[in-house]
């Protein structure tokens, strides 16, 4: 059957709360730089009455991949949870507007819509810390059959590891996907996530995984090692496809015997790093369901984190259509 | 008495969702290209369903103008209502954050919190659509008289010349601001304010304004003329001190016999015009608080009105007091 979708994901549906911050502040408030934490709501109220005027912006990692599949003219949609809220309102219209079946829905008498407090420090970096609040909150309900068997690439975003429930909602959309011939991606998204589920990861990762994406602190968080080769190494008998991003220094492709190294896209000047990685993937992923070459799939990739990276939020400001076809992509 | 604050603002307290749109969109929405239309819930919610993505950011006239106070490193108070929801705790955050004594307050079990739908063409122009909601609830009882008394100049956003009760807040404002030998300012705002309320604004400013803020449409539209040169003459007698605002032509600033050509500031990229007027209203009457020459405040406006619409946002994004340094103010 065809598929109706590109690229089906299921994710944390947060807002993103950006604002600039001074290396001291992250010091001051003993937060480590370029990581992710969760916060509880108490902590939430407190830190974000420390934090300098921002911006709200629509994010959540898979939420902001599917919004750069979108950009690039893909078809896209996206199972998350957020509150009956004025925050809410704002994720649903965002992902909505861009074109993006948005999946899953509200959750009605619990926590608001989670959030994401980003300090983004002089250098670009971003230091999050996330209430999750209705985002953690997705169950096998919110997992519409339908929607999963449609699409080329169903996308899970490893924070949804941490609860039970959207464990149960990932086991789900992978049954469906395979019973209907797709394919799963996994993201693990934090080397502390990969820390808390190794072996939970890895079992997922052998049975219902076909194309895994981590950064090189969480590849290594996964077999346990700082040797970057050896990583890649371990994980390529494990998953048909492997993407390890690199920073700037672009990204490494396994798939069986092949490796593929891809550069890095220039960037004039970073100003937050924000979405980096989830943008990686949407052009990654992009080009996978197009039928591209794996290289040129890493090149989307490539391609789709250096525009995020050259502005402030955690989506593409510009069509990555336009801008892949200008770099003859 | 030496004045705590170098200004304190009354204004209507909203949040800015600013999304791009094809100069098509307007069209098809029937907007008036750069114009400030005012919007019911409903509208409000039919309208946003068809806005692109967008960012939200604290914003309101009056706001922009204290938010680019504080970054000359001035001292500022804002009087302005918001609703007890999300949007409205962005509001107080954001205020509170860069050090703006936020005064006013919440509305309690009415209409949240005012919101306005911009959408920024191609060539940067910003059409905005708002729903005042709680914003228009202000009424003299949120007006401190402690707040009003400490403050060097108090400055008044023509928008809450609409309701009955803000107008009776402005006149309460204007009492004890003279009566402890303050300034007080007034921005036309909007020139479809002015086609409304001509008449009182002209004997407000006859009775109550030292310092008149306006752009060319505002000031034609007071004294009904197309004639720029005939309205700047127009308003000379009638306050002390007037600063018109042309956009790339500069302004020009009047005040008895003397007459002030300033020229805009160098914009490498105009990227949205939103919270031009506003800066340049928040580098003048900073200037005008510190002492400091009329010409050099014209200037100081222009530096901050520059820095505005280089970006998304309607907020000075650097420090326009580094920036001001920089450029030997």
């Amino acid at each position: 059957m065809t598929a109706l979708y590109d690229v089906a994901a299921l994710g944390n549906a947060i807002v993103d709360v950006i604002a600039p911050a001074a290396d001291q502040f992250l010091v001051d408030e003993h937060l480590a730089k370029g990581s992710m934490m969760l916060i509880d709501e108490a902590r939430a109220v407190e830190l974000y009455g420390r934090m300098a005027p921002g911006i709200e912006a629509s994010g959540g990692s898979a939420g902001n991949t599917v919004a750069g599949v979108a950009s690039f003219g893909g078809r896209a949609a996206y199972v998350g949870k957020v509150g009956q809220d004025q925050l809410g309102d704002v994720f649903d219209h965002d992902i909505t507007a861009i074109g993006v079946h948005f999946s899953g829905g509200r959750l009605v008498g619990g926590p608001g819509t989670g959030r994401s407090l980003i300090n983004v420090t002089p250098d670009g970096q971003r230091t999050m810390c996330t209430y999750l609040g209705a985002a953690n909150q997705l169950i096998p309900a919110d997992v519409d059959a339908k929607v999963i068997e449609a699409a080329s690439i169903v996308y899970l975003e490893g924070y949804l590891f941490d609860p039970e429930d959207a464990r149960r909602a990932f086991a789900k959309a992978a049954g469906l996907a395979h019973g209907a011939g797709r394919r799963i991606a996994l993201t693990l998204s934090d080397a502390f996530v990969v820390e808390r589920h190794r072996e939970s990861l890895l079992e997922f990762i052998d049975t219902q995984v076909d194309i895994v994406f981590a950064n090189a602190a969480e590849i290594g968080s996964l077999f346990q090692t700082d040797d970057f080769d050896a990583a890649v190494q371990a994980i390529r008998g494990r998953a048909k496809i492997a993407a390890i991003t690199r920073s700037e220094h672009g990204s490494v492709i396994v798939a069986g015997e092949t490796l593929h190294e891809v550069q890095a896209a220039r960037v004039e000047k970073v100003v937050d790093t924000t979405g980096a990685g989830d943008q990686y993937a949407a052009g990654f992923l992009f080009g996978l369901a197009q039928g591209r070459p794996l290289d040129v799939c890493g090149r989307l990739g490539s391609l789709a984190a250096a525009e995020v990276i050259s502005h402030y939020g955690p989506r593409p400001q510009v069509s990555l259509r336009d801008l892949a076809a200008a770099s003859g992509l």
